[in-house]
């Protein structure tokens, strides 16, 4: 399997997570990506490559054009208003208030916010571009006749919306990916996201769309993060009502119950057969991740990898969370040599 | 005039405010209270009370039972989830989120947040509990005949809505105050929001409603705090159409501009015909505040307290915001001396 990959992820490295009501360093910081990148090396996964340049046209077909402009000037404004710190919300678009976007900076970082834990730095926009080009690259691997991929992006992707970012996601890489198969032939793309963390914009992104089946396994959003969106009753709206499917589940689940859930996701991507999978590949769903609450162990990833092996399905891995760092990489492989083992490469 | 003033304003007292992506010592301060009691006692404004305790029912006759539940219990549900800071949302429900409550603490933070600057600390639901007291005694003195109070509120209230806390405020003193006018006989009650920041948290409350005008003289959303309410067009909804009046202003705005809209919403109070009023004091419209931007010099308070005077109207003050802590107490009382000089005691 290829991997495409790009040392550009490490221009995102913030200083900052609000965390516990303290400032501490990112959960999601440029080891993440390492720690993947020399594992798939040591497991001679397969080739890795550099992302080609999409530009941002596919990047414009998810995300509004004022929010992308908001990315690309957000940190030397907030820098000229003075402040000292990296650019963190403090306001946001709360319950009964108005939609109308502020002009001044720090009310723009609230406008476009849906979560206050991450912050934007210098380079955030250069990786977050960078990271969208390697998971348009691994599309264009499957339109090109491979049979998997493996987009190793960084910063992750499935938090944000076409107009907010948060939690430590700006540009969603799995919905330009699934846009880019649309735009390029393709009728219908599943996305089967098994992030520990409900994959709030991917879903809001697509939630009135029958184009593109969004299916989520996750922590109980009644019990963490995004806390605000992830119920099972959320089954999309108008033309997208049914195509959108949430499993979520209670802290301590073990594997045995969350494959159970996975079962069900894939005889939904079955049913709706796609032209594509992608899987939104976050490995914070391990027994000791420092912020989730699952209790996989490493020989089950691989036993998810070949699961997800048997819909027989063109399918690309879309790197998002993972926070153990030390085992992050062995995990996320694990996924990917289970799919192997079971499809071939 | 009479002051009602408590020492209880000291237990808010949080180490942490979320200010330009750093930690900062909380702008919303105990000396706050501090220099405004010392120059109402230089000043022999008049007698110094401490508040009747009036219980909760005033309160719960505003705010939402759950969210007074959350207040009373957060802090200690914060630390026993293990975290190390004050208590800070990360997550909120924003735009396209359900708004379903979380049950982990931290999420919900973040349900009842409207804003993120502010922490919950040890201490701060037992003085936001004596700050609503200090405004329903004032209510109750002019109930009993005075003709004019001043309720030293701290924490400061009318950022907060009936189920959302932010902006340092927990409580709506002014409209918990308004509240208990109306239950005690009064028919309807003017608010007039002279705070540099709009009342976003009042006129949440009273939107729908024909009992209270809210009258909001403040900097414009667009350009500040809190960014996402307190636009000229947000006029009422409902039976409240047309009794819900902002002046939003520019940066630098100096007084002879703002005193003309103060002047207009005095016409509207004057058309209104209420049986008294309230004025959420704010003196943050101050020239060197540290973050605000009008213009006002410390003589411009006497003018506007001599402005509000002319309403002829029984008036409590209640204290809102202010942050050059050196000035807040001169300015505050020029204001009510200003009052006093026109309209006697």
């Amino acid at each position: 399997m290829e991997t495409i990959f790009t040392e550009k992820h490490r221009l995102r490295d913030a200083k900052s997570e609000l965390f516990g009501g303290q400032l501490v360093q990112p959960h999601e910081r440029p080891s993440r990506a390492e720690y993947v990148i020399k594992r798939v090396r040591e497991a001679n996964l397969g080739l890795v490559s550099d992302p080609d340049d999409f530009g941002l046209d596919p990047i414009l077909a998810i995300h509004k054009p004022d929010f992308v402009e908001f990315l690309q000037t957000a940190w030397e404004r907030w820098q000229e208003a003075g402040f000292q710190g990296e650019a963190m919300p403090t306001t946001w678009v709360g319950r009964r208030m108005s939609d109308k976007r502020p002009s001044f900076i720090e009310g723009q970082v609230g406008y476009y916010a849906l979560a206050g834990e991450t912050s934007i730095s210098g380079g955030t926009w250069e990786a977050a571009y960078a990271s969208a080009q390697v998971a348009l690259t691994g599309a264009d691997r499957i339109n090109n006749g491979a049979r998997s991929v493996f987009s190793l992006c960084r910063p992750p992707g499935h938090h944000a919306t076409a107009d907010m970012f948060g939690g430590y996601c700006f540009l969603n890489n799995a919905a330009i990916s699934a846009q880019h198969y649309l735009d390029t032939g393709g009728k219908r793309v599943a996305i089967l996201d098994v992030d520990f963390h409900h994959g709030n914009g991917t879903q809001d992104i697509f939630y009135n769309r029958d184009d593109v089946l969004f299916v989520s396994l996750h922590g109980d959003p009644l019990e963490t993060f995004p806390y605000h969106l992830g119920h099972a009753d959320e089954t999309g709206g108008g033309a997208g009502a049914g195509f959108n499917v949430n499993y979520p589940m209670p802290p301590n689940t073990p594997f045995e119950v969350w494959r159970s859930a996975l079962a069900k996701g894939l005889d939904r991507i079955a049913d709706y057969a796609p032209d594509v999978l992608i899987v939104s590949l976050g490995v914070d769903t391990f027994e000791n991740d420092p912020i989730s609450f699952f209790k996989l162990k490493s020989d089950d990833f691989t036993t998810m990898g070949a699961d997800i092996a048997r819909a027989g399905l063109s399918t690309q891995f879309i790197m998002e969370g993972g926070y153990d760092v030390e085992e992050i990489g062995v995990n996320a492989v694990n996924v990917l040599q289970g799919f192997i083992a079971e499809q071939g490469d």
